[in-house]
């Protein structure tokens, strides 16, 4: 069982992010890139972290944009693995 | 302009494909895989086909599930690239 983040972890976590909110619990962003080869060559770079932690996101590509939304499932939260990727994540963004 | 298909049209070509349906006018297939690594490779192969044929699938991945929507948003509905993209997602699965 991983741990779920206290709100005030979350809180914390999203003043160090960029480009990231809650929506209903998990944690998201919405990317647009140049063209469908950009989005889906990010998405293949970041299919690769998420497979070497073992934690994956929930995520939907509709030609250049890409909606990610992730959350820990056996946590019923966010957990320190969603914060892992979504800072994978904004440093593959140079962000 | 693509041009869209009539619904005997569409109706005719549901009935060669396998595993779609029609859902809100768009043509949907869900599909479940072993594991994350082999749905992305999966989506990285029809990847591959939807920029040759510069049609790109409304998609979204969770872990081993993918669920795909076609359209054509130039048809305003679906159009034959939906269905050559739906030919070639079943060619790739092998169904």
């Amino acid at each position: 069982m991983t741990i779920k983040l206290t709100d005030q972890e979350i809180s914390d976590a999203l003043a160090q992010l960029k480009g990231w909110e809650l929506r209903e619990g998990k944690l998201c962003a919405d990317l647009e890139f140049e063209n469908f080869i950009s989005a889906f060559a990010f998405m293949t770079k970041i299919a690769m972290h998420a497979e070497k932690i073992d934690h994956h996101p929930e995520w939907r590509n509709v030609y250049r944009n890409l909606s990610i939304a992730l959350t820990t499932h056996d946590a019923g939260g966010l957990s320190a693995k969603d914060l892992a990727l979504a800072h994978a994540i904004d440093q593959e963004l140079g962000r």
